[in-house]
C-alpha cells in the first residue's frame, strides 16, 4: 500500500488551496457598550456587565430546539465577530495598552481585534433564555462585547477541556493598572435622578459598571501615553464617555479619577 | 437629545442586517488524525497527541512578526473550520455519544461539529516556533483536529480571563466511558518493528496515542449502540482504525479491548 501516506516531519505537502469561508450570524449582542473605548478588557474582568444575546428570527432552523438542555451550563463561549474593525486593515504586530502602548507583540500573540480574521471569543456567565415576542434571547454576564456585535456561535463552557488555571500568560501577565474613583456629590445626585426616573438604570447595575469601566482607564492608547494619570502635569484633564444610555464626564484628580456629571442621553 | 435611544428590555429594535462574513484560513493542521472517528473528544482529553499548525505562506503580511513574542504562553486557542463537516446539514438536536446515543440535548448546548457555522475553538498547548523551508509552523500537544483542518485564528490562552474551573457543565459532566486496552504479543512485535523502522512513531507518540483512542472508543455512534463493549455478546466483534500511518485491529474482549495488529500504511 503506497497511497495515503503524507511526510510527517515537513509541512507543504497536503493541498489545501486557500478557499475563503462564509458564515452568516446566527444573532446579535446586545450590550451597554456603544463605544469600543468604554469596554473592559476580557469579559471575566467585566464581571459587572449585563446583557443578552438574540438569536436572529431569520436564521433557517435556529429555534428553543437548537439550545436545548443549555441551561445546564453557567458558562458560555460567544464566537462573534470584530465588526466595528472590519473596516481597518491589521497590522502584523500592535502596542497592546497593557504594556503600556511602548512594546510591540504579534497580532496572533495578543487578542488584538485587528486581526487577520476578526473573530473573537469570550466566556461568559449564563443566566437563562427569554423570550419576546417570539425572538430567543440568552442573558448573560461578564460581556465584553459592543451592542449589535455579530455573534457566529454559541457553545457550552466545557471546564474539562477549556479550564486550564496553569497555564502561562506571557507578556498578557503584566497587571491592567486599576485607577481609584470617586464621585462628585453633585454627579450621585445626577445618577440617582436617573435611577428614580428609568428602571434600566438599576436592571443593568450601571453605577458599578461606570465605576469597573472607568477605573480602567477607557482612553484610547495615544491619550494614556500622552496623559498618564498618575502624571502629576495630567491633573485636571477631563473626558467624556457612554456607558449604556449614561454620559459620564470624567476628570483626573490625585493619580485617580473623579466623576464629575452623568447624564442620560435618554433624556 | 432624542437620537440613538434604543430600548434596553426588548429585542429586535436595532437594525442589523444578516450580512454574510467571509474568512480565509491562516493556515492548516498538521495531525496524525486522518479520519474523524479516531479524534478524541476534547483536546485536553487527547494529551498524548502531538502535532502542528503551519501558516500559510500565501496569506499576505502573515509571518513571524505575527507571532511575536508568543513563547510566553503555555497554551493557545485555536479557532478553526470543521471542515470535514461542510457539506452535511446541521440539525437543531443532536444525540451526543457521552450520553450513548439516546437523548438528545441543542446543538448550541453542544460542541459538535454539525454547527449552524461549523467553527470550532480548542485550547493546545504550545510547544514553540518551527521554521522550515521558508514556512513557520507552531507546535502543539493536546490536538483533537483532523489533519488538514483550515485555521482561522490563533490566540494566547489568558487564564485570568478563559479559565473557569467551576463552571457547571450541564448534561456534559457525564463520564466518558473509558475502556482497558490490552496488546496481543504479536502486535507488541509489530510496533516494536514499525518503530524501529520509522522515526515518526517514538517522535509522535504513537502507541500512547494509540491506547488513549482506543480506550475511549472511536467506533461511530451506530456501532456503540448496538455492539456496547460492555454487552457479552459483542464479544470478539474486531474493528480497524487508522491512528497516524498506523492502521490497528482490535477486538472486543471481556469488557474491554485488545489490539490484535498494527501496521504501517507506508510501508
Amino acid at each position: 500500500m503506497t497511497t495515503s501516506r503524507r511526510d510527517l516531519t515537513t509541512p507543504g505537502s497536503w493541498g489545501q488551496t486557500s478557499q475563503d469561508y462564509a458564515f452568516r450570524p446566527i444573532g446579535f449582542v446586545k450590550s451597554p457598550f456603544r463605544q469600543k473605548h468604554g469596554v473592559p478588557r476580557q469579559s471575566t474582568m467585566a464581571s459587572q456587565v449585563k446583557g443578552e444575546i438574540w438569536l436572529d428570527p431569520g436564521f433557517p432552523d435556529l429555534g428553543l430546539n437548537a439550545l436545548r438542555r443549555i441551561e445546564g451550563f453557567s458558562h458560555l463561549w460567544i464566537v462573534f465577530v470584530f465588526h466595528e474593525h472590519g473596516g481597518k486593515k491589521w497590522k502584523p504586530s500592535i502596542r497592546p495598552p497593557r504594556l503600556g502602548g511602548r512594546e510591540k507583540v504579534g497580532v496572533l500573540a495578543s487578542r488584538s481585534p485587528h486581526r487577520p480574521n476578526p473573530i473573537g471569543i469570550s466566556a461568559v456567565e449564563f443566566h437563562g433564555l427569554i423570550e419576546c415576542d417570539g425572538k430567543i434571547g440568552l442573558k448573560v454576564s461578564g460581556l465584553d462585547l459592543l451592542d449589535g456585535t455579530p455573534v457566529l456561535d454559541i457553545k457550552p463552557y466545557l471546564p474539562y477541556a477549556d479550564s486550564i488555571p496553569e497555564a502561562s500568560s506571557g507578556w498578557a501577565s503584566a497587571q491592567i493598572p486599576i485607577f481609584p474613583v470617586q464621585w462628585d456629590p453633585s454627579a450621585l445626585d445626577q445618577f440617582a435622578d436617573i435611577a428614580k426616573k428609568t428602571a434600566h438604570g438599576d436592571v443593568l447595575g450601571l453605577k458599578e459598571l461606570i465605576n469597573e469601566v472607568i477605573s480602567q482607564d477607557p482612553r484610547p492608547g495615544f491619550q494614556k501615553r500622552e496623559h498618564p494619570v498618575q502624571a502629576p502635569e495630567s491633573e485636571g484633564l477631563s473626558y467624556g464617555i457612554c456607558v449604556g444610555s449614561i454620559e459620564v464626564k470624567f476628570q483626573i484628580q490625585n493619580g485617580g479619577w473623579l466623576i464629575l456629571s452623568v447624564w442620560s442621553a435618554a433624556e
